[in-house]
């Protein structure tokens, strides 16, 4: 049986305090020798499937040929399925829980061809307690993918247009003011909101920030954090086209006390 | 000389702060450019040995093919031995400080066949101060080991049966209650008992919870965290079969005040 | 094109909590999926290039051979120059920002023969916003360079003496005693200080030391921590020749309210 997929780009909130993430690299190494894992990121926070389908959103252009394994499960056991879904007739796949998190990705990946749930026992490894899918049916059916095992007999397959979406924000224009979103709050406390500089194209290089409760700051739009003064708070286009809120060396998200999900509105400074 | 392992699973206490895990990587790659190092966990509390042996040896049933290094030393540099231990007449090997860690998980890999002292200067890297022993002494003997490295020629023959025990309490009976010891606490706030659902076969599916200083709880058995209403106790049997503390997308640790090593009695509800 | 670097030993500030690593390793997967990524560390704390270029000098000397990617870069799409060093006649590479991360490590490594700066478009990724050159400058580069790319076709040759120097800061003598800086604090609370045993070669084996605002404490010279009675303050000479400030399984740090960067005087008790 040939090899099909050379690489999984695995993603979870298991965190690295417990040997969640060592267990399934270790039953992908055991089932498919050859393959090479991919941590993407797994201390994303514990349960937030939305936060995990926005870095997913933001990595996916960039993952390798292969496979895709994701697993931020709250509803581990329960009626939600277990999938596999192939893009681009199969040149690659994304396996995880079907509760929006792999939504988004797939559709940015062209949009699921097929998709089958992972049902069949013979693929997946048995436990004493079904609270570790990652380990017991999402790593197996990675792996076997990998060697080349047709998804077909993973399980019944599904309509590919059935998955359940992943909702992200769309920025919205009231009263001449642009209102977003914090999308992500980066490690350095850079906040993504969701919108991109055209939506602000003509409104000059200093804008107002509404951050609630009356708090409101100027921010100066700048190419590089460097190109703050310190203490300057400044909007940047940032990796992935979206304005971001930033400091240079600092952290804008305490130094503002903003939080991912919170609303920040754009204005022309007063 | 033939490759003997391919696989080395590696758990440390190290953390992720500083760049240890990663120098006893680049030894190992130095040493031995085709093993494959999988990274079991290593942020694991700082010196805490008990917890270390635990998560091995959730994790060893799961291990691919190869040699388990792991390394919670905090007698580095005094008489405790560093070790490597054979099981399964060399199948499978662990390298590591002889302090409790490895017997456990020795044990559920059906037993010792072989062990040697790490003691030949020849198989360490020269260091100016020795209190890396994982960089000096086992990271070079696991990537000899997996060279095809006799492990008789890197120190004495020791008693396969003279590890230091690891020890793991044991649930007791006591007035028809079941006193009980929190082993575990994952990211999640999931607390593992040390017991499994047939110390309770016959109790129903609502048990009360002692948790100390009078404090009482009432716990329902479900199968999946996502089976509990919101704020409701949970026991779970998690995924290796022992009883664990859950609530549904909340941190039951947290939110009962409990602590590893922490003592909790099951009883029927009043 | 034969391959010419088998390694990328990979360390960065990018922390876990983001995608930004996993990023990384997926735009080189893609671009060389021969090559094995080594990473070293990336917790480090957010822009702090010193810290960053300490722990590649402790590093250095025992990555695999190949290419060094370092990436601490809060200059990022400034005038900061992107670059790759080459070592021992391009034996070994390093790949990052010339902003002091690099200099301390490639003076450990020989030096550098030369040097290039990274500014041709065409083994870069097109990006929507400059602020993630890890992943748009660094890593394809970095691939480019395992693949046997020339490194003159990056961009145009610069001095190889001409890089931004990392200060390490040396410990001086003053009325008979020593005042040395902590370079490092590791995860255990460890403090290395810039000073090796040779400085204090004749003080005898107790030592005091000045912890600022009129704190002092008298240390003891031990070979292990294990040797240290419980509380007992310790002098180690640590993994990397240098004296560190230590306790038995407690964090020292902690204890003594010690930070990176502050004054550690030592002298012999009065």
């Amino acid at each position: 049986m040939p090899s099909r997929y050379a690489t999984v780009s695995f993603l979870s909130d298991y965190g690295h305090a417990d040997e969640f993430v060592g267990v399934v690299h270790s039953v992908i190494r055991t089932l498919a020798p050859e393959v090479r894992v991919v941590d993407l990121v797994h201390d994303l926070a514990p349960h937030d499937v939305r936060a995990a389908s926005l870095a997913l959103v933001r990595a996916v252009q960039y993952v390798a040929p292969g496979l895709v394994l994701a697993v931020v499960d709250p509803g581990v056991a329960t009626a939600r399925r277990a999938l596999v879904v192939e893009v681009g007739d199969g040149e690659g796949a994304f396996v995880g829980p079907d509760n929006g998190l792999l939504a988004p990705a797939v559709a940015l990946s062209g949009g699921a061809s097929r998709a089958f749930e992972l049902t069949n026992l013979e693929y997946q490894l048995a436990a004493p307690g079904p609270t570790f899918a990652g380990r017991d049916i999402f790593a197996p059916a990675a792996a076997h993918l990998c060697n080349g095992v047709d998804p077909a007999v993973l399980g019944p397959e599904v309509d590919p247009y059935g998955l359940l979406p992943g909702l992200i924000p769309l920025p919205r224009r009231e009263d001449g003011v642009l209102v977003t979103e914090v999308l992500w709050i980066d490690r350095y406390g850079n906040c993504q909101l969701n919108a991109g500089p055209e939506e602000i194209a003509d409104w000059g290089d200093r804008l107002s920030l509404g951050l609630g409760n009356d708090r409101v700051r100027t921010a100066t739009l700048v190419r590089a954090y460097g190109d703050l003064a310190p203490g300057q708070v400044g909007l940047v286009v940032d990796a992935y086209g979206m304005l971001s809120i930033a400091f240079d060396r600092r952290n804008a998200a305490d130094e503002l006390g903003i939080s991912v999900g919170g609303s920040v509105v754009l204005d022309v400074p007063a």
